[in-house]
């Protein structure tokens, strides 16, 4: 059978990774991305030169039209906090008013995949955290239009599902970087690398002891791929995708000083909730994708993303997005990865 | 100066009862009155008979137009549990997409009024909860679009204050019961006595030791009042506004039956994810509004709402809502209160 795709949020990091594999599967016959490139880069769609993609340039909530696809994966969404810090409306928009717009576009009996977030967490009182943690958010704070967009979608989806049987996959990625992120992303592995590599110093933000757990981005589109397509179960999700080795932030911004030489580092001021752990537990991963693992640790795929920089992006005239208090900073909106030639 | 309202829910429990309050102010030119009627009764407006009121039948999130509103006040969305578990997409919409409507729809420097709700809290770890409590929600659910929609709404407009200096004020009522209840409301006060009145047993959920605070509609009304026009203040909330007095469930059904000879209880499966107890932390309410107080006990309360359902309603041909596994029977959406003429 030919299918018919939609990824909202296709341009972007993930979703243009996503993209990727979709094109290696031969029932699928049309895949319209549509982005409003907030985020997302053209050139992330551009660079497959495959007549089955159809690109839309448009909020994913002004999508016209009714019920045509057989399978929707929704991205549509920034997910650095300078980002959507930001422009909170835009960014609770592209989650919840996308995912209702989504769900008239999708075929009776399609399946929507939705990629929500780790950071429905919030800054956790337990840790690993397995799925059924309720989180600890502050749905008043400054991160919260993401948190809590993530956190609204993933209600308006589960419950689709209990009142009316939609075929649903949610996905919760635990920081994921590596080839394919904005140099002006503002995430802590770009940013280290983007800054170590035009000379200018990687600002820690508070004392870096804060932990993430680094999640390769090849790995996680392995778990992605695995779990959307995956025949044989009805398991809607949420489940944990990430790599449960919990490192440092200072600990990465070390290491990639360490392989920039004449890379330097300095410290400002913490964000405001900048959650002081993230690390997940992945029995319910490891359940249900018995093949998959996040093989990949933070020493490789900081190395690769690394020599992805250096081929691909030119950094010296980057515009860098930073954390400032109270996070009114727009980011520049134009900025193009500017390709080396 | 002549003030333009906008009361988005209004003809609702709450909403009525707040156009009320609003027609007493003589500096109000206009109130347009927004509601889509699927839990709100055009009787609850037209009751005021009142020029100044516009009534609009329509989805909060498809009024046309620009910024048009000195105030506007948020309530459109169903507050009992099997009205807004059995359609969670039109309740995340109504809260979250109405929310950003009526953004745009607010003049620059104009007031936004959201009435949140206790149920932010989910089933809480905390009693009495604070404001500063994160709650303990399952995002994932059956009670999740209400608990998750009234998040998100809240994360969008402290983030729109944050970003944009938008001046809010955000309550967060706990179980607020009264004249003006639909009889087929589904909450727990106005259906004990809609089906005491109608000579059905009194269904209690569960074992019935689940507590709530009461909050008696005038009592919250002039906190909403005082809160909402108060001068000298820019405190944004979210403040809780309720009755402190926890009382449970059981209590008051058989209170409920104390008053209505022959009526009877019984005990039925309980209500998935039902909170355990729920009690407003009223600290932040005194310390802005001080004096205000909840004084309307639940015994009197009770009785006065017993009355109003006596004099207003016929119940005898309701067709009863309740909870059932799943919560996937849909409320009739066409019944109206019966005044008796």
């Amino acid at each position: 059978m030919s299918k018919s795709i939609c990824v909202a949020g296709g341009a972007g990091f993930l979703g243009s990774h996503l993209v990727g594999r979709l094109l290696n599967r031969p029932d699928v016959s049309k895949i319209v991305v549509v982005d409003n490139l907030w985020t997302g880069l053209v050139d992330n769609i551009t660079q497959y030169n495959d007549p089955r993609i159809v690109f839309e340039h448009r909020d994913i909530e002004t999508l016209p039209g009714a019920a045509m696809f057989d399978e929707v994966y929704h991205l549509a969404s920034p997910a650095s906090p300078p980002w959507y810090m930001a422009d909170p409306a835009r960014t609770i928009s592209a989650n919840v008013a996308g995912a209702l717009r989504l769900l008239d576009l999708l075929k009776q009996g399609g399946r929507f995949c939705y990629t929500s977030s780790s950071e429905v967490y919030g800054d956790p009182k337990v840790t690993p955290q397995p799925e059924s943690y309720l989180g600890s958010v502050d749905c008043t704070g400054p991160r919260a239009a993401y948190d809590e967009g993530k956190r609204c979608t993933e209600a308006l989806l589960f419950n689709m599902k209990r009142t009316s049987g939609l075929d649903l996959r949610v996905v919760r990625p635990f920081n994921v970087y590596g080839p394919g992120t904005r140099p002006d992303d503002g995430r802590a592995v770009s940013n280290f690398i983007s800054r170590a590599l035009s000379c200018r110093p990687m600002t820690i933000h508070g004392s870096g002891l804060q932990t993430r757990s680094w999640g390769y981005v090849d790995d996680i589109l392995d778990a992605f791929e695995q779990y959307f397509w995956l025949a044989g179960t009805d398991h809607p999700g949420p489940i944990n995708i990430g790599n449960d080795e919990e490192i440092s932030v200072l600990e990465v911004a070390r290491y990639v000083s360490s392989l920039v030489p004449g890379s330097n580092l300095e410290f400002g001021d913490p964000v405001p909730q900048d959650p002081s752990n993230r690390r997940p537990d992945l029995s319910l991963a490891r359940s249900i994708l018995p093949n998959w693992k996040c093989g990949t640790n933070y020493l490789t795929g900081i190395v690769k993303t690394l020599d992805w920089f250096r081929l691909n992006t030119q950094t010296a005239n980057v515009a860098f997005v930073d954390f400032q208090a109270g996070g009114r900073r727009a980011p520049s909106p134009q900025l193009a990865i500017a390709t080396v030639p």
